[in-house]
């Protein structure tokens, strides 16, 4: 079992793709938003993006959309899963990822991140940019995963 | 023509030189204030962000200031620009400025960004750092063009 | 006239798209093969790299194609031409395009670089990795311009 | 079941670790020599290296040790593996493994590569560095796994 | 005599490690905490980020703890420093620690920033990660210097 | 006493001013040429690298110039020196530097890597762009330091 943490605000077509192609290797998938990490506000209210991340994963049993508060260890202790799933998507995240995978693994010896590198049409998406798309008034659909694309259509 | 965007937040003598290099490819190009990106609040205030870089590129005809909000393609749009102009400095600058082009090109795909490589002498001069050393009484004139320098005078 | 200097071996769909894009920033644009840079030899030889040029490029008037050897900046003055266009497909291009750049500047101050950002699903595209798949018997039409795959039949 | 390919030349203590912190994740791993990619020589000779991996893994049953010619996903078909393992140890290896992750992806859509990011200690160690320090005729044995340090007795 | 200015909160094994390793280099090491860079709020308050450091550096006699306003240089200035010393952990780091220390070159050129790179157990350590695992409940003494552990007991 | 140890094949302007600026750090540099690192062949032979160094550095007392066969750290014990001078000019150098360092200071862990940062306008140059250019008969003086560029006058 893995967890796929994040804020998944919003979730988009590239973390939809990282479940996708994580699911032939993991029993299960817990696609969890991470709350309150480093105090910065969402611009999408928890419940919203949560009942965004329900309607990605419906289709796949395999996934399930929690949130939680605390350390990401923690959270995976309590679920039982001994791996945390992540996406990289270029150079610049690396250097994030790394340290944050390598705390985790001081924090919980047994728990271990797996990487898949993002696909080369998405590895440019990016949850801010879409944000600020969308505070400017700008289309977000074509980055979203279809499933809830209905929720912000065209101008 | 082309846009060249930013917070200007202030000018440096590395935008200076970005649009002096980019004048031979473009037959204008329009420097282009774009407010509320991300909502943070800005250093110098717009009217003095706009002043200066109108006495910096007074002596360019085929130079115009602006400022705009909202999406940056819907800018070119009005504009009629069909290319956004931008520096890299450094391979941090590459990961942010390569989202930043794929997603304006998904928004507007007729819309292309060139990049000029900051020159050799420029490359480590950045906006955020001349205002840590202006918040902290520091003389930034070394970092400015020569036109706006009379305005931060030595201590 | 730009001139978009490379080994070209071979010709990939990412150069093709780069050359592509940037027809609307240069009134002719020179695809040229620089020989012996590096005394490297070549995977594929010279006149079929050429050949394969060609017939990417035929439909487009504006693309010629050209080989040379000694400098760049010496053949974009015997072509007249003012501007070498590069594209970027990762930070790790970005230091190696940076410094020669930077070089042929200092070789000929009025000849500038232009680079274009590769496409999201091309940045990945790499005329090394294809040498190595070639080289090891699989295919490699998948990553080359669609006019010469008859070139490089499936297994 | 996953493929950890690479050179091997030699086997360091990075490589082992990759390979123990992915035993979970994996029922079995075939760590795999490639032959001859790029046509570069090695420094230790297959034997040699194969060996070396032998006596490295031997304490894992779920570790088998081949070598392979030709494409790495020809090789994965062969073995019925559906992962590729790599590690990651810096932001320079992460645009190298990713363009041969995603060329890996367009040649067999079903086959997966799945990175750990190195260990804080061992992000350093590099075969490369290693053939170096060898062939200037210094000690190696502390960038080895503890197996076959005996091949390699201090000066 | 060097400078090595932070905002140290808190101190890490890192800050200790470079600190200790410069002391063959300068005859004296001052550790400068540098208020209101960037104007964001810290953490762990001064007093606090101070007392951390005069307990973790006690033993070292060369070594003083200082806290300052206003530019770096203008302290190094009034200490009598003509070096600046940094750590560098990443090539992310570097990008920044660049552009800082070319400011403070081109502020006051007699002032050099010497850099040391980050052991490679320790190049993952980062007080900001630091920051997150103690808000969120975390345990956060492997991180910290042997000296300050006892203040932050296990749960 | 710092040995500042490359192959200076040429020696460049970003040389010398490595070691101009570590002059106050040093009470002695030995510029020192490691011979066959990775079997690669020179460009200039080593008579002339030496006499080109000898040539540069002929004005400071402190320097001298030596050449060495086997490890740096070897040559470091036998000259007396704890510390090893090193240049960073880019993101892209500190990946490879990071583990240079970090393997030296494994082999003797008494012998320290110093950085400092190339200054702005020189951190493009690059002794094999420099190559590049000579070979295809091109004018390199702008790259090398005064006392040198008689030796390579302007076509």
């Amino acid at each position: 079992m893995a967890v796929y943490p994040g804020t998944f605000d919003p979730v988009t077509l590239g973390h939809e793709a990282i479940v996708r192609r994580a699911l032939p290797l993991f029993d299960r998938i817990v696609v969890a938003i991470g709350q309150n990490i480093r105090k910065v506000d969402s611009y999408f209210p928890l419940e919203e993006r949560l009942a965004m991340l329900r309607e990605v994963f419906a289709p796949y049993p395999q996934v399930s959309v929690k949130h939680y508060t605390g350390l990401t260890t923690d959270f995976c202790r309590q679920c039982g899963a001994r791996f945390i799933l992540r996406g990289l998507r270029s150079s610049a995240d690396f250097g994030y990822e790394r340290n944050i995978a390598q705390a985790n693994n001081t924090l919980d010896p047994e728990i271990e991140t797996v990487f898949l590198i993002s696909s080369p049409g998405l590895s440019n998406i990016n949850s801010s940019i879409v944000r600020d798309i969308h505070r400017n008034g700008g289309p977000i659909a074509a980055f979203l995963p279809q499933a809830i694309r209905y929720r912000f259509p065209a101008r």
